[in-house]
């Protein structure tokens, strides 16, 4: 009837995923450079696109970047910032040892949650986690990538309007897939590549004297870094395992360890 | 009985996916270059081909071209302008996550009520998408495969006739797989690719003030151009999200990060 | 009981699928070359034989050309001519979309059902889609390919005949599967090839005037062709589109699209 | 109870499948060549070895040669030679559209009812069939493989005996699934391949007229001939269609056209 | 209930297959050279070890040799030798036809019954066919391969002790499959290959005259043989078909059919 | 109801896999050199971090080394030592034959009890065994696969902690698979390489004489040695069903056979 109807669909349009976004901004965003603005903005120009242009009911958005470059935390951050009434988080964590058809019916469902509201956002995380992908073949879920060649340009209903932000570490394979072309705005995720950007980010954490700190910039000034902020934030944590004093030495350590310093 | 068959069977042949196919021509069909006449005379050809010869049962036409020149939009222009009936659109928007035995089932249905009425139009949409179709590996489903291939060519029971509609974005796949004979008209729809055809499409609609139009004509013209109709329109959007007056630049920028003007 | 299988065993005997055979002629058989006759009496010969002679219980042949060539209906003309009691079409125009267990119980039904009958004749349409053949891989049916492989050579019960009549497009393949020593009579059915033969097509219509007839001998006196009956009967009929005077022109414009004539 | 067992074990016993093997054997076995004696007396051999060896309890020979040269028919005569109370045939005309499992289920049932015989022959058909073997790929069923690969060689019962007979076309595809070795005894079967050998078998018909025989002898006389006594056979019953006196000329044209006579 | 659960679970320790292993022990062993005691010696090694050692629970011992070679029979006769209370086999002659799923299960359930007494023996049997083992592809089940990996090295419960015996003439797959660094102890199991062994084994059965030992000497003396024991004893009895004083001579004539003499 | 709930979701924080864990830890950790110190030290590092970082709520550590170098028995020494209250084994020894979905089913419980628990350990053993792979195509359960690739980064729910510690013998393999760097810690498990160590391993044990001891000293001192724990003790133990006084010569011996001593 008609009371269970309305529970039933307009249910979604409250709330939605909103507290499980939050989940993976409790770090914070640091704004460590320029590049992170950047992708900010560009999130902003997609809100604001899909909220007042008549022509526009769907929209697109990737953010890409390598491993631990904090592109779920951006994604969440911008649908957060985006407002809308309906935020939907599509995530591969979500659906752990699904087959391949019970993945795709999961996929198709938050899609046509979303198709009821008047105006909705998906946050579709991972998405070569979302296709089952691995170089070694290589194999990948055809079921879900052909639902999601088609969702990513199917418009939604007469009225509504539909933001998607996607993330993926394998900007080649959506490539090779077809994809890319289906997101009307990339934006790459930069890893912390400078000493000074390093630096602003340990200067936000309490975990180095300055002396250590004096170190650090020594030791990495005039050399190009890799590093995701999400690695450099755990590796600063397991520093902090050291007495203060001996931290700055052992961060420099592990940064060497991983590869992120240029020799 | 009698009564439910008619109902049942009947139906079909009123009203069938017309308002469907009007989503697809919600920004209209702008005339920006003699190939869009082109393809809409060849339409017309085959419209009335399969209306007035005796010897013609079946007839197909396929449109090809690059994603986003505006297949779909003008496959569904030419079914509204066929006026039969019973028109019926068979899209892989409509089978999302479907098993390849449930997509063939489909399929087969749609057929089996076209074949019902005395006169019947399928557009066959993405036909890429239907084989789910991907070049890694390749990938596809072959029971689709096999059915298309014996639908596009078995002749509509005695006394009825079928003219089928397809689009696909993949000419070079279709030859692949044997299904390219089977099409007796192919129609090619272009990207939007001289300066010219550019400014038409810009004139018709109200986003660029004249200043604008002449720095566009200025950076483009005499060079080639590649883009098709419905990026187009998306990008004319997004630069509306800029201030009047800043448009134009936004747009040649948009335009060249697509890769679509020549150097 | 007796009745019941008097019922269920010998109606196949009756009608069979002989009305089914009818569509495929419905364009009748033109015999616009002499290799027409020749196919037509290798079906005599064999005819012949399997009523005949009580060596041979089972006979097999084998029409295989280029799509379009014209050999579905002289199968289905021979079959007519044999006039056996029971004949049976296997087409995968009756098996669309069905798994390969299902197509394979399909196919050896047809088979029983024409072992119960003294003498019958099978036609077996299209072998390389009865196959679910494609290249891309290649993929195809083993289950239904070693169900044919079977079939082809398996002799009826005592006291039965059977004519098993084939035809593919795709030669090649069937020699890849082993599949050609078990015909018995291979018949090639050819193109239309020379300017005389499409003229003597071109005259069993009404659709030209003797001046484009005459310009269409110009244009490809002297000139090799490579035309399949069923694609160019398609081709005259598109000409008719156009008023009486312009179709000589649009015919031979056609037939250059199609890469029908040499240059 | 036991009367049930009794009935259900030991019937197989008695006739098993003695009247399907004459089936094979319609066309009587000529004996035109020497290979053909020697094929029978090898097949003595093994008959009189599991008969009378009180160290032999399995026993297994392998007939192979090329497509049609009366593998099937002495394989078939062999065992009716033999004249074991339970004698089975076990062929893919009995398997057709069998899935896997079910063809399995079905071979591993014969060699279980032979098992309860104190001795038993089982004719084992076309063994490239059985495992659904195609080049192409090559694709087959492993299941099917490698259940006869341990039914091969797995002795019966204590007190039982098993006499396995294998036909094929495909000795170098049971070399590559290490097959061969598992057969005691590999007897060849010949194709026709001398003038003389040809004459012996147009002379035990009476198709032909004297003077015919001596126009086949001149152009056969000191050619390689290569050809299977089924498909001579086949071919012989083609030529009588034409009226005598120009048999001859047919006969030699058709195996010409097989490529049976060396040039 | 407990009496049910004793009756359940304590049966397997009495009896076990030690029946069904005197089968493959049903010529015996002749000790024809000192490669055989060698592993026999070996045998008794391990199962001494099973016995005393308090810091062995778990031992694993594979055979491996030509095909033929007498892998089997002697596993059975060390696994006879053991005489420990509990001792299974473990063969695919009887999973014939199994799914991989079940043949899993069959194979588990041996280990799980093995684990409830405190000392067990498993023989397992021709370890490429319990894989479904095939060079060509290659193709093998991964879920049986899977389930050996683990029950080869997983210890048996606290106070449990087991001991394997695998045999294989496929050493290099089992290399290839990582399995065998899971054998603590590996034997080779040698072919008959010198004329004094050969003569020692024919010497043992009354099938040669002393004048065709001599023969079979002079032709045999100085040249490398190669050939199994079980093989050997087939030939053995297949000469003994002939009459006597012709079996020497046929022997011969069959050891150099099989390419198991030098030349 | 409540107490149901509490029963059923707090019982596995209490003992949960403790006992289990001992079996891998029957013959203790003998601490043969620095390597293994080190190990161990990494391990206290992770611990202690799980416990006071309030920034860490997902740590991840990899044991990785060759086969029989202690891995298991060094991750279940690590989990013992962090004593944290739910402790939980997931090793395919527990899903042995298990369908892929049924294994990913399995591991996904193990974490979803884990995520109840304030603070827990899951030991991940064997993880190439956990995803079904072996070299030979290769072939793996991606299933099994993705869903680790997902569970080795997700977060635990706010407030809750979990430490993972895996073993592997094929760190390439994880390499391949994108799921090296998922590990915050990596620690390698080294074999035995030096005399010495092998001496402190042996004299730890009272199988040798002192004389055997010196023997043994002399043959490897100055030569590389290579092989694990396991192994070594494996080879002691047979070793020991020598009488005393030639066990020294034996060990050498088998240490030769095993290839782990250099020449
Ligand atoms: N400027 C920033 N951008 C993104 N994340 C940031 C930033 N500053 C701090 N963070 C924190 O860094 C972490 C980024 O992790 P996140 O999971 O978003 O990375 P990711 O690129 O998605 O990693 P993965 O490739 O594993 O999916 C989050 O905890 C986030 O709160
Ligand atoms: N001349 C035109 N031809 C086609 N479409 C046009 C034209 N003028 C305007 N349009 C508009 O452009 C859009 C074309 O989009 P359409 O979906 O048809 O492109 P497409 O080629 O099918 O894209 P895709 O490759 O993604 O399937 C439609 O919104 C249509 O209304
Ligand atoms: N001489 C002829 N031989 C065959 N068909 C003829 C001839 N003359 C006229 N026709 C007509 O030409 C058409 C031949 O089409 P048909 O379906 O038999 O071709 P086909 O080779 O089977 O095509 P396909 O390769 O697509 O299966 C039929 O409509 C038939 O009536
Ligand atoms: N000497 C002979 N050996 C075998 N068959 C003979 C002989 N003489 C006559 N025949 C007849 O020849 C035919 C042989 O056909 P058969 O089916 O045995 O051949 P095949 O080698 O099994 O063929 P395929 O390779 O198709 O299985 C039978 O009809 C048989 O009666
Ligand atoms: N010294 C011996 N070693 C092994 N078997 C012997 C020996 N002496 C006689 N035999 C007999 O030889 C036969 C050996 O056959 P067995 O099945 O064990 O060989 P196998 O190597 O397992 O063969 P396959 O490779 O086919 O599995 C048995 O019948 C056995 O009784
Ligand atoms: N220092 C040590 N480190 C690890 N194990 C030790 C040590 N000292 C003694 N051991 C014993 O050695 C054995 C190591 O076996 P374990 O199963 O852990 O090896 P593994 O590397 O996991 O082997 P696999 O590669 O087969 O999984 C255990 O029995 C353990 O008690
Ligand atoms: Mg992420
Ligand atoms: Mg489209
Ligand atoms: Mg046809
Ligand atoms: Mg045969
Ligand atoms: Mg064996
Ligand atoms: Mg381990």
């Amino acid at each position: 009837d008609f009371m269970h109807a309305l529970q039933h669909d307009c249910k979604p349009a409250f709330g939605s995923s909103k507290q499980e976004l939050d989940k993976y901004l409790s770090s914070g965003i640091l704004t460590w450079g320029e590049s992170v603005s950047r992708v900010l903005q560009d999130g902003d120009m997609v809100i604001s696109q899909i909220k007042t242009s008549d022509q526009t009911s769907l929209i697109t958005m990737l953010l890409e970047g390598p491993p631990g470059a904090g592109k779920t935390a951006l994604a969440a951050k911008i649908a957060q910032r985006s407002d809308l009434p309906f935020t939907k988080l599509c995530t591969p964590e979500n659906m752990i040892g699904y087959t391949e058809p019970a993945k795709c019916q999961e996929i198709k469902k938050i899609f046509d949650d979303a198709y009821k509201s008047p105006i909705s956002c998906i946050v579709m995380d991972d998405i070569e986690r979302l296709l089952d992908y691995v170089n070694v073949g290589p194999r990948f879920s055809n079921l879900v990538l052909q639902a999601l060649l088609v969702l990513l340009k199917k418009l939604p209903p007469k009225g509504h309007k539909l933001l998607i932000i996607g993330t993926t570490s394998r900007k080649d394979v959506l490539q090779d897939f077809d994809m890319l072309p289906l997101f009307k705005s990339i934006a790459h995720v930069s890893a912390v590549s400078t000493s000074e950007q390093l630096i602003h980010v340990l200067d936000s954490t309490d975990a180095f004297t300055d002396a250590e700190l004096d170190l650090i910039k020594k030791k990495t000034s005039n050399k190009r870094l890799f590093i995701g902020i999400k690695t450099l934030l755990t590796t600063i944590e397991m520093s902090r395992q050291m007495d203060s004093g001996e931290r700055g030495e052992k961060l420099v350590c592990l940064l060497e360890d991983l590869g992120a310093i240029e020799f």
